[in-house]
This record gives structure tokens, sequence and C-alpha cells, in this order.
């Protein structure tokens, strides 16, 4: 048997504001023969996700910086090649945080076996995978919603923002998202079920959310950060809720940028925000995957996603990702190995 | 027996930025005798407080905006002086929200005897009244400080700082106040028990929170807003509480002015700030007064004052206040009969 062959993408150099091409570079190595306990694993699929923008940078965060020269990491879905370690069989589908590559050996620590008769291969990157948990515990932890309250999500057509607006929609809330194009705008509300949506790009925002939100905004869900925050808190209700899930409008920034000129209605309109990373809200899991199954059940919940082909082209997709290209969830076919997709 | 006369502070213009002494015009009246029902309270000491900033402002919040050309209200005590109002007798003590004139004719609402054999006269205008109230409110219900962690003040030395310091000190935490003036600071330090200090005029507020605050910052009670609120946002520890009790910073802006630039710490620190209004927390009342009657019995809690003489002084006490020139609470003597102060 010829020697298993890994073709990655690794950090060539900290993307200064937008990432370029050149900041990452494509390289292919051979892997050794799998050892005692171990899995060889071929990926199928992997996610691009916002929050990896961060981690190009050399700073301090939740996560730790990605390394110079080494290949990046992120969720994705494997299929087991071949295997020396009893929890394994080849065939296997299993999700991993070894992403930006498409085969890898591992002992199998951190390796899950996904059961792909219960739902779509992809469903475990998107709506069952962090991108839902997030989306669960920021709408209904920390933005507790009631019925008949207004929730706006900005990045609504980003993959959280989807999700968490279906869920808001699923509560009984009016539902107002903000998106990049009249593309996004019309999905959201002809095929998501929002009852408003905004083309931040043409229209003023602030305006137009006064517009959209006659009864003000109860709960914001918050991917963008910037200009979007402050006009949400423009229209906060008394003792709405905020939700701080992501920031994208900062993260290219390469220097410090001034924030929302009316933080004063924190304090008069008796706002609560709270920032979450989904990885401190493991208690909720449980109740995610019971609540989030059910939903695409009974059909509640679409899964919408973009999906590029080849690793050669991930390092354009996650550019294209932080320009707003995605419509919901970002993805990279890494084999065309698809069964269960 | 000659009519009573009054003495009030009305609002001649709507202040733009700074308040200027021709804002506001000293009248005298004539009363009326008092009606059936009615008593007549000559007032001995009012308060003077940054929120009364926004209501001279023509602008919709969580109080209404002054009327031109009427008579300023605010925090005051007064001593009845004549009653036809079984509930009220001459010579009882009464706070009430009238302040801002020397005397008034009331039919009883509002009105509260206070047991001036229980406290200070001027107690239940600052630690025991409003003032300590939002103090306790914000740094025990919003902030839940744990003993051992770090609490940041800011406008430390200012009526509330003083009391939310001292409140933050007796449950054992580490507290660290900014303040104006190297007497302040003093202030803070050798007689409120803070454990660190910071003049901002003249410190590098960043550079200052950080060396306060070795072990980052848990609780922020944040007074000011703008810049503070930046500082502080660079030094939160994960899971960190901001209670939002006012911006004194941005109450006098003209225009709009942009904020913090750092507010992406919210996600990765998983911070929550709320904003509050006293007001909202009235189930709070009985325990905050039980608590601090005991601490100010046991000589845990100090109640500093700066007293101005005169109701025509009492609009360059307030335009004093936001200057920052008070120490502690900022009060307006406005009758010489301070039995029981």
């Amino acid at each position: 048997m010829s020697a298993a062959r890994s073709r990655e993408v690794q950090l060539a150099a900290r993307p200064i504001g937008e990432p370029k091409l050149s900041d990452f570079k494509l390289v292919e190595r051979e892997l050794p023969p799998i050892g005692d306990g171990e899995v060889l694993v071929q990926n199928i699929v992997m996610s691009v996700d916002p929050y990896m923008r961060g981690r190009m940078n050399d700073v301090k965060s939740y996560v730790p910086p990605f390394a110079l020269n080494e290949t990046l990491q992120g969720g994705a879905i494997g299929r087991v090649e071949e295997s020396r370690n009893p929890a394994f069989k080849p065939g296997d589908i299993v999700q991993n945080g070894l992403g930006w590559r498409t085969r890898f050996i591992s002992n199998g620590a951190g390796l899950g076996v996904v059961d792909v008769s219960k739902a779509g291969l992809t469903t475990y990157l998107g709506v069952l995978g962090g991108t839902g948990f997030s989306a669960y515990v920021g709408l209904l932890d920390l933005g507790q919603p009631k019925a008949g309250e207004t929730v706006f999500v900005s990045a609504a057509a980003g993959a959280v923002g989807c999700v968490a607006g279906q869920i808001a929609r699923i509560k009984g809330c009016r539902v107002v998202g903000s998106a990049g194009s009249d593309v996004k705008v019309r999905f959201l509300t002809s095929e998501l079920g929002f009852d408003a949506a905004i083309n931040y790009r043409v229209e003023a925002l602030d305006d137009a959310l006064g517009a959209a939100c006659p009864e003000g905004i109860d709960v914001y869900f918050d991917n963008v950060g910037g200009d979007h925050l402050q006009a949400a808190l423009n229209h906060m209700n008394v003792n709405g809720r905020i939700a701080a899930c992501g920031m994208i409008s900062q993260y290219n920034n390469t220097e410090a940028v001034p924030g929302p000129n009316n933080l004063a209605a924190i304090v008069r309109q008796r706002l609560t925000i709270r920032g979450f990373i989904v990885s401190d809200h493991f208690a909720r899991h449980d109740a995610f995957v019971a609540d989030m199954s059910g939903w695409l059940r009974d059909g509640k919940m679409k899964n919408p996603e973009t999906v590029v082909d080849g690793i050669e082209n991930a390092a354009e997709a996650f550019i294209g990702l932080l320009r707003g290209e995605n419509l919901g969830k970002m993805l990279v076919r890494l084999s065309s190995d698809q069964a269960g997709a």
C-alpha cells in the first residue's frame, strides 16, 4: 500500500488587515504508517469560521494563536480510512478539530463518531455543531426572548445568524435581520421566515432598523459590533438584552477603532450586554442537541450552506467569509467522498 | 402671621454643554396659606446629583425633562412648619423630592418622616438615600463581587463611588478607585480603606489601572463611561461584570462622542455589562436599609459630604459637581435650622 498523503494549508504570514492569499500556503506531505492505537482519517468537509481570524494574530485570547508555518486547525468531518484503534473502524464518519488538511493520523482523542443516519453530514458542522450551539446559547440563555418580543440579528445570513433568527422565530418573536446583499435579504424573509430584513450596504441602518422595529428591540444578537451595535443601541427597549457573539466588523482592524457613540443608552435603558464563548456553556449541550434535532426533524430549522470545492480554495473561502460572500454556513469540501453529506 | 415665602431655582435656559450660571435663575415667591390636609415645609438641605444634568435636556428618558421657567426638583430634607394634615406635626423632619426651593406646600404625598435619632439628617440624602441604594444595588446585585476579587470604582470620591468602594471593602475585595485630585486619592486610601487610587488627571489611566490591578479587574462599577470604560475593558478578567451606574463623562457632550475602541473585549473576556436605574430595584430596599444601618452603626461606613451654603449658590454647586469639585455627597444647605444634621 502506498503511503497516505495530506494536502494542508499553513499560515505563511500573519495577516495585516484583510487576509491575502499570500498569507497562506498549501503544502503536501507524506504521512507515516499508523501505529498501534492510531487511526488514519480522510477529511471530507471543513468549516471556516470568523473566529479563526483572531487566531491568526499573535495575541492572547481564549484560544491560542495559530503558529506560523504550521497547519491551521478547525472543525471538520472525515472518514476513517485505516484503524488500529478498537474504538474506530474503517468507514466511520468522525467529527474532528483538524480541518485545513485532507488527511491526518490521530490516537482518537478529540474524534467523535457521527451518526449520519440521523442528520446530514455537514449538519454536524452547522446547525448541530458549534454554529448552532452558539446561536442557541446566545439567543436563549443570554437573550432570553419572550414570545411577541422583537429580536434583531446582525449578519443574519451568516452561519450563526441564520440559526439565531430561526430560533427566535420558533419562539414566537418578531425577527429582524441585517445582511449585506439583496439576495441575502430576500433569503431571510422568504426562506427563513424573518419578519423583516435590512441590506445594511444600501440602507441607512439606523433609520431602517427603526422602521423594521416599530416597537423597539428587546433582544439584539450581535455578530458584528461597530455601527451595527450603535444602531441597535438607538432602538433598544428598557431592560433589553444584547448577546455579544462576535464583532466581525472589527476583526480586520489594523488599529483600534472607536466604538458606538451612544453607550449611555446602557444606563438609560437598563440594558444588559453579555459576551460569550460557546465552549463555556457545555452544560447546555444536551438540551441544545435535543431541541435542535427536534426542530430539524419537524422541518422548522433550515441549514443553508455555501460550499467551496477543494482545499486549494480554502484560503479564498476564508477570505470570502470575512467579506460576507457566504450565505449560511461556509464549508470547504476536501474530498469527493461525500457519503452521507 | 406673615405669609411664607420661598426662594427657588428655576431653569432659565437649557444648558448647552457645561451648564452656566445664566442657565439658572433665583426667584422668590409668596406661598398661599395652607389648606385642609396640607403642610408647609421649610427645606433644610438638598442634594445635587449628576442625573439632574440629563433632565435639563429636552429628551425622553427615564424621568421627564425639567420644564423651562419652572422650579427644579430633587431630593431634599425639610422641617414641617405648619400642618393641617394629621400625618404630620410641626417639627417633623421630612424627606421630599422638592429640592431647589426653600419652602413648599404639600398634601403629604411623597413626604417621608425621617427619624433623626437613628442617623444624621443628611445621611438620608447620602448613604441611606438614593446614593447609597444605587451603590448597593449596582455593586452587589449587578457586580456580584466575591471576597478576594478586584473591584474598580470610577469617580470613586463621588457620592455613589465612595459608598460602592466601601461596600466592596466590607465584602473583602481589593478596591481600586479613580478620582480627579491628589486630595481625593489620599482620602480614598487613608479614610475609606481603598487599596489603591488613581488620579486620572495626572496619571495615564490605562497604565495606572494595570499597575493597581495586578490580578485584573473582576467588577467595574462605572460612574464615568468614556475613557474610564475603555481603560477598564483593557483589564477585565474573564467573566468580569460591569455595573453601569452613570456616564458622567458624557453628560455635557454637545454632540455624540465615539465610545471605547475595545468593545471586542466583551466577547473575548465574556463580560457582562448591565445598566441600571435604582428606582427599578425597590424590592431590595429593605435589605439595603438593614445592611447600611448596620454598617453605619458599626463604624464600617463613612459618609463624606461637601456642603455648600445657601440656595443662591445651588446652581454653582451643581456646576461644580459636574466638574468634580465635591468630595463625597454634594449638598446645599437651605436653612440654618440644622437640628439633627
